[in-house]
């Protein structure tokens, strides 16, 4: 390769000297270019409205009183994000204790006497099982940990639940893709039937694998009930449209409507699937979200398949993230499947194998979800305290948050009986409707820009979710303390914008 | 709905009775109705062999002295998983310090005597900055941990590094998914240069984004060498195919090779993506395991493309489950960017929020991976003690086996002077290839099997990785304690293995 002369220049200045000078200049990487699947991919919970939100706390951060905002912090009503700063719902101490044990062993013996005689075994017992927390797991999860998400199964269901048939996943969103990814087989030509509203992961993930979202609309007027006609007739265009659905998803309770179920409808469910041979995807993340069980209890659909005996496939998605344990950061939840093939099976192991392997503390609060402390056990009482706690704040909260809503004229809001969202409709004026359309905006997302502006608090508008043509509506999470200054806020600002474009 | 004489059966009943008989029965959901895509995706460091394994390992457990196999335990070599059991990696101390006090802040107050104090200092100002770890954080990472990935960075470079254009990340394999899927534009018309022997989490990510791997060959003789040469003749081949090859991955440290890529070949390789306008992928997670600095240094492709002024854009991927952290369960790294758009960043910023956010505990081992603590500090000795030790048997065993895998008779191994692998070239006797074809297997699979069966060995072999026709290799890892009993038994088995097929 050495050539006279060009013994002491060196390698890099001789690759520079010798690189071709008549190639065409490198074309940038644009955004044009990328895959258009992800292109199409849409997210509202996390888009303009929430940008803008972190743009005003950077502002309120470094400008001190000099920051020119109408309001002093920013409140984040766009994500069930419990223990975000400023939201006043602790982490259960329980949990905590297990997982900073998990962390570092040998507090147990450096430190034993902060720590619960329970939460002590309990974390030797899961070390001795799990490792390290350092190690990867199985990629289905620690087995010992499915064992004892499949005894929660059972208890609350009365039916046997197979370890083996239990993956443990990084949230229950990873679960969800990975079931959309693997159902779509012919991109554009095969579907997954949603409900409207809806939580954009979703349309999100349809989208990225280039899979139709085949909407049905839940019923607003009844307290957004789910109608097994309006599946029915949902399948039927979608079959006239070429697509052949798949799956269909329900969210129970509902996301974003805090919509319960009952039993029938879950049966009338079950038995759509069976007739048109669809796999049902149960997102049950909200299932200990409960406000008015008395009237609104929950019941697995994993119950309802079996009691009726049916062969329906189904997955059940559940989460840490959600109920009173709130860990999100942690990224831990589970899918369970019923009526799946052993060889289906192994296909989704395959392709967990490749991520290699949840977060391991996101499989130990999985662990400490299904696993509780005991009446009897040390930790009990605080842990009973705690969760009832946090269960009767929200419930009051969602309570007050809905009647408040539903007084504000042009605004009617269904009294969520689960979840963690209210997601009332608003009248929009027509002269803000038109200066929506001017600012090239949906008249929803229009509204809640402003309502950003005025008052720090950040919702996700409707249009994120899907809504019925002309009908607009936000999402906004009763996870905010201080209700009065809240709702007052949000009461202000509606009439304000309704005088002002009337 | 209620008809005369049906007001006494329950509603689930009346569905059962109602339900249309004349309608064909559910079609199972089969392996054959799943995406094709997914279908085709392989993975060989969790394949057949790692599965097998498992099957030992639960056998001995459940047995005890009546397991009837011909080995006691099981020595996981198939994965970079320096924290499992029967490995002797401890957790480096700082890390878990550190995190056990983010779990559970109230340990600073309840016990502080047991935590260094700059440890204590650390956790406070993390948790300052992050809030709980339960919660959600910024999709791209906390920002605080951007801003120390971005002055490791460029310490480690002499080139600034900017927080908004890092991401932190599920691991690393999380960062190599997302690029890969946003880059495959055009279903297998677009593909993505990828080195044989590869980490296999290419090929499964580009079977699944129905992406082309176009596969170019590192050279064994020169220690697994990179050449410019191989990899332009495969973008000819690839285009003349009428494939766009839009990617170029480079592991450097090699998986599975070891080997180190000189600065002049980078700089050849950074000059060779300029010309055919592709994205730099490079694979950095083994950069401090490095056994042979002197002769075997480790130079980043971002201080290469900045000496070279270079326009390449450039995606690097750094993660905390290698080098001497080994914290594989926590799910943590990130990835930079370099020469990419504010707007396709935006759009990577759009496709993280779908799934919310890195595990929070992954995060925290990233800020404890770019901010080891520094001398003077309390933890420091203890730090230095850990990190230095493992650096030390690492690099002992890796020439310890080395040295004696090429004594043994049809066995060539290059020294890898980095990663945590070796990947030895072995003969197979033709007895032993045909005995393989016949069993359905490929011969190396065929051989590592019968390692396993044989020693309790879990290697993973060649096929997995890719290698030249009529060649063999396995990839074992350089983490098992007792390196003596251990090669021994490779040395064992592998003479008669070769008799037996003779």
């Amino acid at each position: 390769m050495s050539q006279p002369g060009s013994l002491f220049v060196s390698p890099l200045a001789r690759l520079s000297l010798s690189r071709p000078l008549r190639l065409p200049p490198m074309r940038p990487l644009t955004v044009d270019s990328l895959n258009p699947a992800v292109r199409s991919v849409q997210y509202a919970v996390r888009g303009e409205l929430a940008i803008k939100a972190e743009e005003h706390r950077v502002r309120l951060k470094e400008n001190g009183a000099d920051h020119g905002l109408p309001f002093d912090r920013v409140i984040s009503s766009n994500i069930g994000n419990p223990q975000q700063k400023g939201l006043d719902q602790p982490p259960i101490t329980f949990v905590r204790q297990v997982a900073a044990l998990m962390e570092w062993p040998d507090l147990a013996k450096l430190a034993p006497q902060v720590f619960p005689k329970d939460v002590l075994a309990r974390a030797k017992e899961l070390h001795e099982e799990t490792g390290s927390i350092g190690a990867y797991s199985h990629s289905q999860g620690v087995p010992f940990i499915r064992q004892n998400v499949a005894r929660f199964i059972s208890d609350r269901d009365g039916y046997p639940s197979n370890p083996n048939h239990i993956f443990l996943t990084t949230g229950a969103s990873a679960g969800v893709s990975l079931l959309i990814s693997m159902l779509i087989s012919k991109p554009k030509k095969s579907g997954v039937l949603i409900p409207i509203p809806q939580y954009p992961l979703y349309t999100a993930t349809l989208a990225q694998c280039s899979g139709a979202a085949i909407p049905y609309h839940l019923d607003e007027p009844a307290e957004w009930s789910t109608s097994v006609d309006e599946i029915r007739a949902a399948i039927n265009k979608a079959v006239q449209d070429g697509i052949e659905p798949r799956a269909l998803v329900i969210i129970n309770p509902g996301n974003p409507t805090g919509a319960l179920l009952n039993k029938e409808t879950q049966a009338e469910v079950v038995k759509l699937c069976e007739e048109h041979s669809l796999v049902l995807l149960a997102d049950e993340v909200y299932q200990s979200n409960l406000h008015r069980q008395a009237t609104h209890p929950f019941t697995s659909f994993k119950k309802v398949v079996r009691d009726l005996n049916s062969p329906v496939p189904l997955v059940s998605f559940h989460s840490i993230s959600k109920g009173v344990t709130g860990e999100c950061g942690r990224r831990g939840g589970y899918f369970e499947c019923t009526n799946l093939s052993d060889d289906v099976i192994a296909m989704m192991y395959k392709m967990v194998s490749v991520t290699l392997c949840p977060p391991l503390q996101g499989q130990i609060g999985v662990d400490c979800l299904v696993r509780p402390p005991k009446q009897g056990e040390e930790s009990y009482p605080l842990w009973k305290e705690e969760t009832d706690r946090i269960h009767k704040a929200l419930a009051e909260r969602t309570a007050t948050m809905s009647a408040r809503l539903n007084k504000l004229p042009g605004v009617s809001c269904v009294d969520s009986p689960g979840a963690l969202y209210l997601y009332p409709r608003i009248e929009i004026p027509e002269k803000a409707i038109a200066a929506a359309k001017a600012a090239g905006k949906e008249p929803d997302a229009f509204y809640a820009l402003a309502l950003l502006d005025a008052t720090g608090i950040c919702v996700v508008p409707g249009s994120g979710f899907g809504q019925k043509e002309g009908e607009y509506h936000y999402r906004l999470t009763c996870l905010c303390p201080g209700v009065d200054e809240y709702v007052g806020k949000l009461e202000k600002f509606h009439l304000e914008f309704t005088k002002q474009y009337s």
